[in-house]
């Protein structure tokens, strides 16, 4: 058994955000050495873990020799140097999740063919190389409005996603590979997390339910557990376990579905990291996602993943209209309310839309906790100076 | 209202142990600037603190050259210039807790006359300057065998106390200034831990219980909620609020009390910090402890005390006869067990009795936790290489 704790073992993280960050409480709480990757000098994970690299994630070099430095390899991030990280693997180091993974969950089309390949369930879609071959598809009566237009790569939180009603809905997208989905009408957008270890050890959180924006096309509650029926919510944990499995994965995956009028589930898309939806976890469950993350790529046993209370998260985006350093108004208003605590990422500068922090809402009664989190949301202000 | 978070505010932790270091996982959760002045370059607090400044918490200089650099200073132990605290006070620096409380708390003898003096219950004790008057007290006839011997100042963790039977249990013992205490025999050793801000809000945690282990007298099993009587707990309660607002505290404060044969509640001593007892409240309670005091010393609301689920804490010490690089002996074993999970203070080196970490164990069902916390201290063991 490899002594992981307060030893001179390595893991190294690629990117330094706040989902790093949050992974730095459990290397720091457990003592295991972690060095970080990011291209910023003023990433959250800076400070708490032991050494800080500066560098390009997408650089072959750079993640190479970054990754030399470690014995184990994680991300919190998915754009970076997946060719350097399969050299990183036939040299011993061991990567979670892997290259082979992170290949096909990159790109959006590999990631669509994979479910249907697996006999998972999805969105009927079909591949273009090209942004043109979609319009030629339209004219030649293949393919009808309206339609689902996603980037094959290098979407992130809204934005390589588009509903197109019409041709002129295509003008300003990129022109390179993409996939059209199906528009499905859904009831619900879920997500489920899967923990799962080398030995081949799952664990699976339960059901969260996410009610998104309508404008911006970011989640705006998280709720957990989803209020929906007992046998739609073992259809998505099974759904979300069969692609764990499929994968062969190692960590966390994150697995976005929908749940369509008639109650069938369908997987949107996969981040194989912690993830948004799983933030109540720290307050809300038995296992943190972020503590569960670092036990399934050590192999260590995996935790319960029961919730201890009903848990309901506001992400704490930057006000339309600031830019500039940040002040989070209201704040010790809403730290007066019940259950409620915030956390505070530690990007200095806000802008429209930015991730700057989130808010979880615990309580007893899951209804209690998302009147709580209505009133967080029209309290705190994320502005600047 | 001072804008806390991602500002140019600076907090002080006097003491880089792994109190200070539960610490951080709030100043930064919070994006709290924060500075740490601890004498060991290996202190648990190094990393995850913005700045970490190696000196002697006991020189004036020292202390009062850092507490200068920031707004408001707290402490994670008792052990330090208190002259330099109060220098800081009339410069301005907010320090919580104040140099008065915390030079009547480093002071058993003045401890225990605060409490009698502001109609606090303790046990019945004398002040004596010299250890010789000890003596003297026998011989005379004004002091009765058995007591407890304890040194006025620098006890810690069961040194400076000692059970007193016969003339010669005195040999070797520091020869200033003690008292001598009752020897009360009770039924439980209980804490209750209060927040309280500079605003007077003041929330109290449930009662603990602490079941100590016979020779080293540290405590072998902390257990949340006490399984006491509701009228018990609630008394114990109310004496340790009493006493928070009788030092117009403000931040936390662990009231260690004895629970006597006939349900009375008698102080034993308290600390004016974050405490060992406090520890199962990071999975246990709706605010862990650690976030409960920043909240206290940043004048913001405090947060929930209620439990989410029962609490169980062990401490995990060195084993006798193992010194030197640290090994956790079966701790992949125990992180397999229901709702276990262990925190690992930093501490390269071990030694006998040393405090390494600690393991908490939490559970719908209290019983259930505490057997689950004896398996825990059978399985893992602190060893060295």
């Amino acid at each position: 058994m490899t002594n992981y704790f307060s030893s001179n073992f390595k893991l190294g993280i690629l990117g330094g955000g706040q989902l790093g960050k949050m992974l730095l409480y459990n290397t720091r709480k457990f003592d295991i050495y972690t060095c970080v990757l990011d291209a910023s000098k003023d990433a959250p994970s800076k400070i708490a873990c032991d050494e800080f690299h500066l560098g390009n994630l997408m650089d072959y070099d750079t993640v190479f020799n970054f990754g030399k430095k470690v014995d184990i390899l994680t991300i919190e991030i998915e754009n970076v140097n997946v060719d350097a990280l399969e050299d990183l693997e036939k040299a011993g180091v061991k990567v979670y999740p892997s290259s082979k993974t992170l290949r096909i969950i990159q790109n959006k089309a590999k990631q669509k063919l994979f479910y249907v390949d697996k006999g998972l369930p999805t969105a009927p879609f079909s591949r273009f190389a090209y942004l043109s071959e979609i319009e030629d598809a339209i004219t030649n009566g293949g393919l009808d409005f309206p339609f689902v237009w996603k980037a094959a790569q290098f979407g992130y939180d809204g934005n390589g996603v588009k509903v197109v009603r019409q041709l002129s809905d295509l003008e300003g997208l990129p022109k390179g590979e993409c996939i059209a989905e199906n528009l499905v009408p859904f009831k619900n957008e879920l997500a489920v997390i899967v923990a799962r270890n080398p030995s081949g050890e799952t664990k699976t959180y339960p059901v969260v339910e996410m009610e998104f924006h309508p404008e911006a096309n970011q989640v705006e509650y998280v709720i957990c557990p989803a209020r929906i029926s007992d046998e739609v919510s073992k259809k998505a944990q099974d759904v979300a376990l069969k692609t764990s499995n499929a994968f062969n994965h190692v960590g966390l995956l994150a697995v976005e579905m929908f749940q369509t009028k008639d109650d069938q589930i369908l997987i949107n898309e996969v981040a194989p990291r912690p993830h948004n939806s799983g933030h109540q976890t720290i307050e809300a469950s038995f296992t943190s996602q972020f503590e569960q993350h670092i036990r399934a790529i050590l192999n260590l046993p995996l935790g319960k993943t029961n919730s201890k209370v009903g848990g309901v998260m506001v992400n704490l985006v930057g006000a339309e209209g600031f830019t500039g350093d940040v002040i989070y108004e209201n704040i010790e208003n809403i730290m007066k309310m019940d259950g409620v605590t915030p956390h505070i990422y530690g990007k200095k500068q806000t802008r429209p839309f930015r991730k700057m922090g989130h808010v979880t809402i615990v309580n007893e009664d899951l209804n209690e906790a998302r009147k709580i989190a209505e009133d967080v949301k029209k309290i705190i202000k994320v502005i600047s100076k």
